[in-house]
């Protein structure tokens, strides 16, 4: 029977959860080991729909380990990726460290802030359900604290809301607060009047939505018109401060400031001494495996994947990285069953984009829908890759619900932090500190070991 | 028409939503102004179920304003009250001061840990929101640190969960515990057994639910055995620390405690220099308002109301609460009117704590029920008071899956803490640097007036 062959996915998104599923009780002859930061897979593209009240963040988050559950050769681990010792083939981890035969690098992308991390406390960015949350803390305690306020001006600041970026998640989150601002909030304020809030939707380019053609485009740019959303394009923005955007020598004063712009690869390609891209992403071969490195492969917004009709990267979007992930996994066993490896071909699904009420984008090779039946394609497919058979359920009675009464169900302000000395040392996000320690624990190892 | 009058209702609980209820389009002489110190009115009663991934928080929470939004003469004002200046008739909040002719104050209660508020961080209470989803937090961490740990006893101490505390909330936590641990997550780990969990109530009086008769507390007790419980009645804890629990000379090591053992009204009552009880409620009237301030109520758990049969104080139950704020409410019309103000009169609907998966206990009048049909009953009353049509069905829809299939929907870890300096000052939990500067501020008004 031999030795076991080890499978390391890192990474439970759409990518790594359908490599997972492609090895799940494929062999016993295979042992998978998923490692993600997070219990939980995050259905991404509805995030905005958290961050807006609209629905909860169990609606769209499932924990790995209860999808796997039935993959007896898959085991799930939470805990921080520090470190990929691609020569000596090893994982290394906060809590120890793993040998792979194969390796799936699935660790997705985050926000960039071109070199000023520092305006993330401003203008918090939308990736994790944490981000979610607190945008839509900051949106509904924004109206409260507007009620209450007794100066125009500063009611003003309060009521505008800027979203910087106008690609998908930018006008998505735009065209939600229209909506909430138009018709969820209208009776319940009594001394501000939510239909007067100011939505400026920042965009550098000459356009929004560019991955779409300048027709849906510029029908996308008018429906958010209508729910009183400001489109400033061509606009860089310098700064990003304590209630104030800089754009030029324009300045916006605005409590809520959302960023939608930048994209920056998982910071452990850094740490990789492989080809990558200008903006960080790693280089692949077109089995989606790294130059040199055969039994990694990386796969989703971490990788940069060129061998398209066009030559251009494909898109750090859901459909690339579930087909790249099942891709890799079948290449896998492909191998182990002595057959050839097969090089990766994007079978090209398209774009959507929800604006409002009734109201999307959506562009498939040549056809381009707008309105009613582009959004009800949007909501027939986004219920039908939602996982889970009562999430499924449940969003479709929230929406149900929201789209009779205009009214949203989860509008949400939980403040509390709890600061306790042990569990903030549980906290997972990847701590500088956490990180420096455990990488010292592992130099020191190394240091031993070498000196034996 | 003549002046106005002007009612402050201070909390958005039970007591003081029906209030406000009572007092909705009533008369274009009332205007009436709610302060609560959070956006939402919350179920109180079905808050473990939160903190044990059985459901959403907005489930259970409604914003407040939404549910009055058809009210004209109510504003709902989110703030912290700071003191009430009985003698001038006016209420101190962190932003601003407000006159009443009435008063309602529906604050209810928080945690008391004897003292040792210290103990607060290694085990957190389960008042709020952001208590459950802490709770839930530190619960589903555990079973994911467990499962990477090498340690035995480590990962003995990690599926330790210690419960301080054998009343309602304690009961149900524990019991929900046990469901998890031995049905939830059976089949999600590979290298820990979850049925093996260990959890362990405390409780100090010498049985559990003491406010039941014994015979439903004995049931009660077995019950949560059956579900892998171990109950220690006659236990003081005498100290909690990281990861342990003293009671008399016997330690426990645990990773999660959960503190389900003390309450004290809210803390606006040590202010108030009126009739007090030991534990710090405020004694009221037959009529429910305060002695010598006969424009003040007090209602709910902030309030000890004595006029029963056996001269017993009211529980701190949701019942209670729900017929005092009607009844204060009515009182304010009734005198408005010019009639008479009535003296409150209790319409005890009895007890009920639900164990576990099909089985509660119910106590009313002579009735005694358990199993079953308590169960059935519980499910019935809960969806039947539970606000919004929306959540309703979907509560229902969240318990018909858990039951069909044990698992629970909402097994989030979230963890980031987001700290920014223009939003911690906006977390609107009374810290108590706010509160001393809002405190020195209309002190320093208050003398300024004086000077004058």
């Amino acid at each position: 029977m031999g030795e076991k062959i080890r499978i390391i996915i890192v990474g439970g998104g759409f990518g790594g959860l359908n490599a997972a599923k492609v090895l799940c009780n494929k062999s016993s002859k295979i042992e998978v080991l998923l490692i993600d930061r997070r219990n939980h897979h995050l259905f991404q593209p509805l995030l905005y729909q958290v961050a807006t009240g609209a629905l909860n963040p169990a609606d769209i988050a499932i924990p790995i380990r209860s999808i796997l559950s039935k993959c007896k050769n898959i085991k799930v681990f939470l805990g921080n990726v520090l470190d990929i010792d691609l020569n000596n083939k090893k994982v290394i981890t906060d809590f120890d460290e793993f040998s792979y035969d194969y390796l799936i690098l699935a660790c997705g992308a985050t926000h960039s802030y071109f070199n000023h991390d520092e305006w993330e406390e401003y203008a918090p960015g939308l990736k994790s359900l944490e981000e979610a949350t607190e945008i839509r803390r900051r949106i509904f305690l924004a109206y409260e604290l507007a009620e209450r306020e007794n100066d125009p001006l500063k009611q003003k600041e309060l009521l505008t809301f800027v979203i910087v970026g106008g690609g998908p998640t930018g006008v998505e989150l735009a065209g939600a607060i229209g909506e909430i601002s138009r018709y969820t909030l209208s009776k319940d304020f009594r001394n501000i009047n939510p239909g007067r809030t100011r939505i400026i939707l920042i965009e550098a380019g000459p356009r929004i939505l560019p991955s779409f053609s300048p027709e849906l485009s510029e029908y996308a740019a008018r429906e958010l018109e209508k729910l009183g959303v400001t489109i400033w394009t061509n606009t860089y923005v310098t700064e990003v401060g304590n209630g104030y955007v800089k754009a030029g020598d324009e300045i916006i004063r605005a409590k809520t400031i959302i960023w939608a712009a930048g994209v920056q690869p998982s910071s452990l390609n850094q740490k990789l001494n492989v080809p990558k891209d200008k903006t960080g992403r790693i280089i692949v071969e077109p089995d989606l495996s790294i130059k040199n490195y055969p039994e990694v492969f990386v796969i989703g917004d971490q990788a940069n994947f060129s061998y398209t009709k066009d030559g251009k990267p494909l898109p750090g979007i859901a459909p690339v990285a579930i087909q790249q992930g099942k891709h890799a996994a079948k290449n896998i066993l492909r191998e182990i069953q002595g057959k050839e490896r097969k090089a990766f071909i994007y079978l090209d699904k398209g774009f959507m984009a929800t604006i409002g009420r009734m109201d999307a984008i959506l562009q498939m090779h040549n056809i381009h829908l707008k309105g009613f039946l582009a959004w009800f394609l949007w909501v027939f497919v986004h219920i039908l890759y939602l996982i889970g058979f009562k999430n499924k359920i449940i969003v479709l009675i929230q929406w149900a619900w929201s789209f009779f009464t205009f009214r949203r169900g989860a509008r949400l302000i939980r403040s509390k932090i709890w600061k306790t000395r042990e569990h903030e040392s549980l906290i997972l996000k990847s701590s500088q500190k956490i990180k420096n320690k455990a990488r010292k624990q592992y130099e020191g190892k190394r240091i031993r070991k070498k000196n034996k």
